[in-house]
């Protein structure tokens, strides 16, 4: 079980116990912080959206763009633009790595890539959605294998809006963990409150862990069941988990699934890749980051066709797509040996 | 596709043009916007309740009983001891029913029979959970088939808050339609907050409507997967749902997983009884206030285990359970017939 010491602790507060002094100042006080207060922002503006329209636009790679979309997508465009450490960003609505501008003369330099608000098909519904955020090292995210991630952010909107970091800066030990966020005094759902002060932000796990055999509840998240239909080994991998009585948890969202399981300490996310079903997950915006978190907290995230890797490859464009498989190591190993093997 | 006329219209106006004018009065203009309005301030407290931590007691039924489930409770009795036309009161966290109190000389008497907060085991992880309330003609729910409520409520705590609401009273049109719950000035997270003033509670979907075929997309929503394993008849449902294509979404809370299939004019949610998978869902508290909004909104609900209507069978005792296949009419059909034909 994890070691619940550290509950309630101020978010920069616990960020500085994980690096030695003086390390990636900007990363500790600025990026991180500021990026997660922005989160409040946007479940404000989730709130105040009942009618969740369209509007009527599809974002650079086809998808429909609800408004709410676009809200965040601004809400994140803002917070970046005030962190002078961050020099360049691109996200799955706007898929351009550009420079933000920044022209400070600073010791770290970040590149954001991020996906604004993942779930689009749940958020009619009023299910759990996120955001999803990676943050590299250097001016580009391109051309790089994820392992040029120092942290990557995963924001939670559902009854509460939650936060699960993972941080990895070389030379340093790596971490995962939970972050709860309250209300922000002057938390609007416009995305210019730039004066506003920033919402309490407080470590309400210190160590997402994902356990080790023998567990109590095994769970999966099968996404693209239907491809099952047209695969025999995904149809026999499904038939693993029912007969040996896994528990079924499948949202379809790719946040809240992967923090279905970091949070219950076992999980296994597959999203494959077969004949008719294509891969659909962005590497730049999804896997990399997902990974990034998955690893932090002792699991293991692999590419659905190959089984490499997802931090090891490069990207080498921001619309590059693979499937997942992601969670407890030995359920990934399964999962790559009986779809792969 | 819903008639949208009538989208942000207020609640107690909107009911009012449901029922003949004088009709109910107290159920229009008291009964559901108070229960409705209570929802606001669960949501706070959930949003408030960062650490989600077990009280340690269980309640009558052995469940764990978490300190989010008891502060939903308090908020429930306190609003019900406001309403006088609600003379009897019971719920899943204290299943007797009681007498609230009201002595007022009152043209209507209701019975509420609710779950306060349905879907622990998804606290933790942040995902959309809610509140399932049913209310009845009279002094009593026991003895009676579900067809003597006369509406049933559903609250929706995601990334918004929500309800659902059913309306079928005797010699009335029946109703079901969807209502968008704003942040009240005197919202709070304590459940004494009896002076603050209403939250806004406006329609976003004046008429929800599961669809006819041909369906765009058809969803399935199967609870209890790992039964599948020693039925075979499960078993065969399930590769047919896969075979057909059609897509999984399944939370595993009651609430959101309906309110899936309601949002998006298509689904089924089947929770079955097996050999070794005893029936999980109090009819009191769960299936018949579902089974009112799943009929109200066009769709079926029927018994897993005989096939017969949830809502034509009395309910002996507080604790009685049974499986539930519920949804778009023609799927209710097909799986009664794959599990029981």
């Amino acid at each position: 079980m994890a070691n619940k010491r550290g509950v309630g602790v101020d978010l920069t507060a616990h960020l500085e116990t994980l690096l030695p002094p003086g390390t990636r100042t900007s990363l500790v006080q600025e990026v991180i912080p500021k990026l997660i207060a922005s989160f409040t922002t946007i479940a404000h503006a989730l709130r105040s959206a009942q009618t969740v329209s369209q509007v009527g636009t599809a974002n650079a790679f086809g998808d429909d763009q609800l408004n709410v979309d676009v809200m965040a997508e601004e809400i994140l465009r803002t917070a970046i633009s005030q962190i002078p450490s961050i020099f360049t960003a691109s996200s799955e609505e706007d898929p351009v790595e550009r420079s933000t501008g920044s022209t400070a003369d600073v010791a770290e330099k970040y590149t954001v890539a991020f996906d604004p608000l993942d779930g689009s098909s749940i958020i009619a519904p009023n299910w759990t959605v996120g955001t999803i955020i990676g943050i590299w090292d250097g001016e580009t995210a391109l051309k790089k294998s994820g392992k040029n991630q120092v942290a990557a952010v995963l924001g939670v909107y559902g009854p509460r809006t939650t936060a699960v970091v993972a941080l990895r800066v070389p030379g340093c030990k790596e971490a995962c963990f939970e972050v709860g966020i309250g209300e922000g005094s002057g938390a609007s759902s416009s995305s210019s409150s730039s004066s506003s002060s920033p919402p309490h932000m407080e470590i309400v796990n210190p160590r997402i862990q994902l356990q080790s055999a023998p567990f109590k509840t095994r769970y999966f998240a099968p996404a693209n069941m239907r491809a099952a239909g047209e695969d025999d080994k995904y149809m026999k991998l499904l038939t693993h988990f029912i007969t040996e009585r896994y528990t079924l948890r499948y949202i379809g969202g790719l946040v809240p699934d992967i923090v279905h399981a970091l949070v219950k300490g076992h999980g296994v996310y597959v999203s494959p890749v077969t004949g008719n079903s294509k891969a659909k997950l962005r590497r730049l915006y999804e896997l990399a980051p997902i990974a990034l978190v998955v690893e932090c907290a002792g699991g293991s995230a692999i590419d659905a066709a190959d089984g490499k890797s997802i931090l090891e490859r490069e990207i080498g464009d921001t619309d590059e797509r693979a499937g997942l498989i992601c969670g407890t190591t030995e359920e990934v190993e399964f999962v790559h040996k009986t779809l792969l093997g």
